[in-house]
């Protein structure tokens, strides 16, 4: 997907930029300042995946193929810094030391103020209120009209308030997993970019249900796809800890699909790691074995196809446009099977 | 002040109703969800002076008398709300465990969820986080011409990076407190509503400039009214601790004039206490009693007075108009005497 790449770059390039001079802004208003600007620069400029970034792009290119897509750059680095926020609060609240294959904004801030753990996490607050302001700057940019700014608008608080419940879920450890998840990934990896897209595309209401429709099943499989990388993926490539959802006893689908099918001499292996942080290299080994052997892996494979051909099946209605079809094809087909 | 009584039901129950609704949203979405609502609520009905709402009321009264004020309303309550964020995600960082005569956030969730401390504080950054999407919702609220939303959301902007800054600058415990003080207090306790109500209010340069000449002293002698409170204040009244600046050992504006004036055996009993969380009342008393002797106490009044004044006379430039100018001058005269 040469198309994916070139958006990275611009999207990467509007970032660095933004970032540069808000940083000089910050160092005339105090010498301190520019810290919270670096912390914020450091982990989204470090990699990364443009997720949302490409989402947005695709469907506005879907429902304005003939608009410039220069239009929706801002926007697209705002979801980036959107989301910078919301991995800087989270990575403290859930204690996570490291991200995209560095230090954790807290732990970093932590060990550059002489170990002081309090300060250190005060300090990324601040940093996730500094990046969540400048997403709202980004946002909120450009001259357009005011019909589409209020949908812009719209959108972003949404997807804002949906994601903070989302966290608050996750954090309480609500029995009700697949709410928790739609609210804390799905709002804002597919239905808040897609309805970004379709607002800055002035998209028909035909075009933006036929997103939606998209979005809905992707979703689900995305968050299927973290499970499967959660449990087997490769610290390597995913720059989280391996098997970080086994040793944090998170109830994945897989889990779920395992208890399904599994005796309880099967998920003995299973239920041996579970939650325990300090498990072994074969302990996790024989954990996965397990998985695969109750046919839960397997299952949840075939589940994330489904859901694929379903999303890819939705673009087909609602008179989207190429060349927006074909991207959001590609990403759908990219997310069944990314590896990190 | 019957208008500053009228302002404060009115924003109130702008306030109330807002929440309220917005709990009721979160309902729908997961059972959980309102808890961080209505703790949202509670901290922002429970008494807060409505200071910003007063101050920005005023200026849009004294740049657009024939508006009506009921178009400032929703950006009131942003104010409030923006506060009601910043003042959660402080009181964690300071450990402060009481605001506005009741539990402090971070407290009251980790008491309702057992006593754990970071599930109590990460719930409460996540609160923080709704009240600021929630202001942003408020202050983009209302069909304005583009040029005056484009003001409006500079201003708050500004207002809302300065802040963290500022708080930043805090942590750190800068030796710049003056510097501190004006971007964590002045620029959203002052400049931020006097710019709101300029943008509001359509204000001419000359007019804003006028208002921004009243903030600047206004807002230097609102962090002095804050020092001599947060020294010689009463709990009863402020809702904060007694002596809480002492015992936190800051550097205020008192501290400065009495090392300017006293000897080391006339400070000694300052000293003693300043930075010990521990202090009795007896040492307290004598600490307090120390400042007086020196003249730290007078010299903080007198120039508080004396930037009081200073404010006053800007309202006689920049064309500002009647009522507002009247409102603007017994809000400056109330700021200085306050006792809370």
């Amino acid at each position: 997907m040469r198309w994916l790449a070139e958006l990275r770059s611009v999207v990467d390039e509007r970032l660095a930029r933004y970032l540069s001079a808000k940083r000089e802004a910050a160092a005339r208003l105090a010498p301190e300042a520019p810290e919270l600007v670096r912390a914020v620069e450091a982990l989204t400029l470090r990699g990364g995946k443009r997720l949302r970034p490409a989402i947005l792009h695709a469907a506005f290119r879907a429902v304005a193929p003939d608009r410039d897509p220069a239009e929706v750059v801002d926007a697209a680095a705002a979801l980036e810094l959107l989301q910078t926020y919301l991995l800087i609060h989270d990575d403290w609240m859930d204690r996570d030391e490291e991200r995209r294959g560095g230090a954790a904004v807290h732990a970093a801030l932590r060990d550059a103020h002489g170990g002081d753990a309090h300060l250190g996490a005060s300090l990324a607050i601040l940093a996730g209120n500094l990046a969540s302001a400048c997403a709202w700057e980004l946002i909120t940019a450009g001259d357009r009209e005011p019909d589409v700014d209020r949908r812009v608008r719209d959108v972003f608080l949404r997807m804002h308030q949906e994601v903070v419940y989302g966290q608050q879920l996750d954090l309480l450890a609500t029995s009700d997993v697949s709410l928790m998840q739609q609210l804390k990934t799905g709002s804002y990896t597919l239905r808040g970019p897609l309805s970004l897209g379709a607002a800055l595309g002035r998209a028909t209401d035909a075009q933006t249900d036929a997103l939606l429709a998209y979005g809905r099943p992707l979703g689900e499989a995305f968050q299927m796809r973290d499970d499967l990388l959660g449990t087997f993926g490769d610290e390597g490539a995913t720059g989280k800890p391996t098997a970080g959802d086994l040793r944090a006893g998170k109830r994945t689908a897989l889990i779920g699909a395992a208890e399904e099918r599994g005796t309880d001499a099967q998920l003995a292996p299973l239920r041996a790691v579970l939650g325990d942080a300090a498990a072994d290299a074969a302990a996790i080994a024989a954990a996965r074995e397990a998985l695969v052997q109750v046919g839960a892996k397997a299952a949840v494979e075939a589940r994330l196809s489904t859901l694929t051909g379903q999303a890819i099946e939705a673009l087909s209605s609602g008179g989207l446009h190429e060349p927006g079809v074909t991207m959001l094809r590609e990403l759908a087909e990219a997310l069944g099977a990314r590896d990190r």
